[in-house]
Order: C-alpha cells, then structure tokens, then sequence
C-alpha cells in the first residue's frame, strides 16, 4: 500500500508498498482508495507545502490493475471512474505537484505521471507510454480530455494512435516531461524543484489550478458509460 | 485523377492523373469524389494497413479549384462541405495517415497534409501555406477548427494572418510537419514509417482518432453558411 | 497618458507619458480610456498599416493599477472588465499587431503582450511574468481564457501557478515572445516586423482573427462576477 515520507515542507508519496522494491503499483481499488487517504493526510496538514509523487524500482506505475478488472467487469465502469478521481484530484490539488518518474509510466500511471504539475524522469531507463492502441483499448472520455487537454494535438496523437515509448530525452521533446535525472537523482531533483514552490500552496492556487485545467477537469468529471466508452467521445 | 498503388502493407494513394508529372492536384468536386472513392477502396482491405498520400511534380495540393468555383459560385457552400468531407474522413481515417509531401501544399492542400496523422516534407523545396489572408479570404468556421486544433495557438496565428511559406526546416520547427527528407527520398520515408505502423489498424483506432480530434471534428462538420463563411465564427 | 507616432504606414503607441522615461504604464481607468482612443485614431487610417505597442524605461507595463483599485474596491468588477476590452480589442484587431517588450511585462501587463499578434523583447532585462499566484489573487475568467488558449497548456500552468520570470531566451523558449534584440533594437525590430505585414491590413483580417481566438474573445467576453472571480472557472 503508498506510503507517506516528508522531506522538510515536501511530502513524498510513494506508490508502493513500504519494503518492497519492485512492485508495478497498478490501480487496484483499495490502492486507489489509500491514495485518497495519505492525500487526505497531505492536505491536512498546515503551511507551506508540496507534494512530490515517486516509487521504487522498475515501475513508477503500470496502470490498470488488469487482473482485478478481468474478475471483476461488471464493476468497469465504477472502476474506471475510480482511477479517474485520482487523476482530477491531483490536477486541481492544493500544493505544488511533482511526479518523480523512477521507472515505467505506462497507461493510467502515465496519466498519473501527467496529472501532476511537473514531471522528473530517470534519463537511462524507463517509458512513458499509453500502449491502448495495442491492446485494442480506446480511452475514457476522461482519459481522453486529460491527454489531450494536457499535451499538444500532435503529441497527443502520436501518443494514442502509435502507443510510442518516450524516453527521457523524447518526452522532453515532446512536452510530456519536464527535466531529466540521474538515476539516483530523479527523487533529490523532484524534491528540489517541489521545495522551491512550497510557499505557493495558498488558497488562491487551486482556484488558479480548477480554472486553468477547466476542460481536462470537465472531462475527467464524465461519468463512464457504454456509449461514451465505445465511442470515445 | 487520383489512383493507388500499394507497397506492401502501405497503400500508396497518388493525388493527380497517372502518368502527368505535374499537376496541380486542387479540389474539383470529381476529385473529390474520386478521393472518397479511392479510400473507400482502402477501407475495403482487410488487415494491417496504413495509407500513404503523395503527388508527383512540383505540387502536392495547390487547394481549391478556383476556376470550377468562380463558374459555380450558387454552388459554394455545398462545394465547400464537400471539400471539408476530405478533411474529416482523413481526420478519423481507420487506418495510420502520413502525407509525403512532394512539392507545395496550399490551402485546402495544406489543409489535406493536416489532416494525416503525420506528415514528411521535401527539404529542398516547397511550401506548406495558408494563403487565404492575402486572397482576401476568411476560413470557413470547418478550416478554422482544423487548423487550430491540430496546430498551436501561434502557430495558427502566423500561419493564418500572416500567410508564411513555411519550407520543411520552418515547418519542423513550427510542429506542422514532422520530418524532412531528400527529394527522392519523401516518398520513401513515409512509407517506411506508414509501414511501421500498420499492426495498429484495428477497431479501436478510429474510436481513439473521433476522440483525440473531437473538437475538430465538430468544426470540420459544421455546414457552411453565409453567417458563418462571412464572420468566421 | 499614452500617445502615438508613426513609422512610414506602422503606427508606434506609447504606453507611458511623453518625455517621461520610467512610468509603470498601469492600468488607471482614464489610461484604459486613453488607449482606446489612440486605437480608435488608429483603425480611423486608411490603407496598409499595423500597429507597434512599447514604452520607454525599465516598464513595458506593471498591470492593474492597484492603488486605483484599492481606493474603488466597490468599482472592481466594472474596473476588471475595462481591463479585458484592452485584451479583446487587440486580438481581433484590424491590422498586425506587435508589442515591443522595452521592459518589465507583469500581470495584465503581460497579458497586454499576449493580446499582440508577435512580441519582440529586449535580450538583456525585463521580465514576463504573471505574479498573481503571490499576490494571493486567482485570474479572472477572462484572463484564464486568454492565457490558457494563447500558450501550451503546460507553458500557462507554470507560468500561472508559480510566477515564473521569463527573460526574453526563456519566453522564446516557452513560446510567449517571439523575437529577442538588443536594448537599443527592440522598437526597430517590432517596427521591421510589423513593416513587413502591413499589407494584410485588409477586410478579412479581423475576420480570421475572431475565429482564429473564438475560445479566448468568449472567454474574455464573460463578465466578472462574484461567483466566477472567486472560483475563477
């Protein structure tokens, strides 16, 4: 299950559980459920502050828990809607964001990576990839109005329509990250960059956030339902 | 008018008249539905496949056909819908799109190279430009979603009210084409990374294509009308 | 109060006083009267034209004029919608726009730049910034259409969410200017742009301007309100 750690005004969620160190940190229900609960923590506590989003090993996250969705697909659409609160909580969230990118980003955990305000990424290893399109997937209306509200139409297209795996040095040049680390630095890099804006978590900036990211939010906030999601749109 | 051929699992879908080397390649209303009826001949095929569209010669498009609309001005509006049809069937085409681009697009052929998933650019010579503002022209309010959703805001802008030739390094570095290549080699290129591609031809892609260009699409199949031609919005 | 020159068919508007070198240029409700009446001087000119918008000194324009604002608070939403017609004005404007960035663009005065068609800005000093995040101010839902739809939406979350200092190689690289040059070249350069596009000044242009920012003129066309400055969406 995440796990909090504080770094001075920085919380440090991490996406897996404590002690292990190669877990794909996929969407299962109660993780998605104990996200919510240490953001709770976060947002409880008082002051400056800022939250940087990281894991440990190979995976930051690899998305959709599969495994539970195929057990369990009369609850799709609950659960997809589900995922999809994490995504519109961290859009619109109170603090700084940054989202340490330690290993795979694939699926929802790209869409996590991209939820957040600012994104490092380990330089030698790792992908940022929305690999639906191979999997005969389409995307949620969710889905849909986060990547491409968040990324240019271009990128956005070649991230959907090819399922492309961008490296560091290509998701720079594609907007989706923001900077690069070592590998042992992504951590240290995205702490640095968080404690600089702690001193912004003030009231006015979720309304800055709720206003700027209007569309993704008015999509992320879209029941899913069998037309939507067959269609897309 | 407009014929096929096939590299593989490419289709290979030549603009002007087999055997003429230097046709300007515009938007007569037979072209039009010759194009419709050669992709319907695409569509027709089962399994991988991606579609790439080229010309011969010095054009790629040179747009609209001025001189059937100039004799069919009664005809405008339907005339225009029509060329849009081009636009939005492309735009949501079940298969990967990439536009070789030979020699100049412009206009409603700079509009057609837009609407392919990706485009590649001969680098020594020809433009891709918008030049409506010096016809004294506006965009229908389809044009208009088009070309700003695909491009960025200023991109659009300097394209649309400045009516730059933009050759294929200004092109790279402006997002609206995606790769230069030798004369020669355009052709080549795009259907190499067509070819790359055509495992994705499956159910969800245009699903995940509608989505992705929602907004355009909306533009793209707005009627023309007087009020909306005249005022552009 | 601001006051015009002319270079051959560009018309050059000043934001501060003239023979004052320093002035703030603030938003002070007769200043806003003033510029829309030096623009309505402006478009009265037949023919070829475009317009250059600089100051002189260390400001291009330090924005709201608070201490106005804090002696008429009963007055702020009336005073906030004067602000956004400057905005709207300008971007549909009749012929090419340029702001030449002498200096220091902040807040609304950076969103004066915006409102431009290009933005050419002095290489060695002088910031872009929007510093409301500090201030502990949300953006109006004009301002927050005008930002989020002018720049990538990545560009318009760190600038609005942490105050970022642009100097002029770090906004052409976010893609907010569009041109550096030296102190001395700022104006020249502006004026050479501008000097350049003075032929497009024709009756299609606001045409496709009003479409091309159809999404930014509604958004800067919503009234303030209580409910929507408070929520900012």
């Amino acid at each position: 299950m995440p796990y909090l750690d504080r770094d001075g005004d920085v919380f440090v969620l991490y996406l897996g559980n404590e002690g292990q160190t190669d877990s794909e940190n996929r969407f299962h229900p109660d993780w998605i459920d104990a996200i919510h609960a240490k953001l709770d923590e976060v947002e409880a506590a008082e002051g400056p502050a800022a939250l940087v989003t990281v894991a440990t090993g190979k995976y930051f996250s690899n998305g959709l828990d599969t495994d539970w969705l195929f057990g369990n697909m009369d609850k799709m659409h609950w659960y997809l809607d589900r995922v999809h609160t994490v995504f519109s909580r961290l859009l619109a969230f109170g603090m700084p964001t940054v989202a340490a990118l330690n290993g795979h980003a694939f699926g929802a955990g790209a869409m996590l990576a991209t939820s957040h305000d600012f994104r490092v990424m380990r330089s030698d290893r790792g992908y940022w990839c929305l690999p639906e399109v191979h999997l005969g997937m389409p995307f949620t209306v969710a889905m849909n109005a986060l990547v491409t509200e968040r990324l240019s139409n271009q990128v956005a297209l070649e991230a959907m329509t090819t399922g492309r795996r961008y490296g560091a040095a290509d998701a720079i040049a594609a907007g989706i990250v923001d900077e690069a680390a070592e590998a042992d630095g992504v951590l240290a890099a995205a702490v640095a960059r968080a404690a600089a804006l702690t001193g912004n978590r003030k009231p006015n900036l979720p309304v800055i956030k709720r206003a700027l990211h209007g569309r993704a939010l008015a999509g992320l906030n879209t029941p899913t339902t069998p037309e939507n999601l067959a269609f897309g749109s």
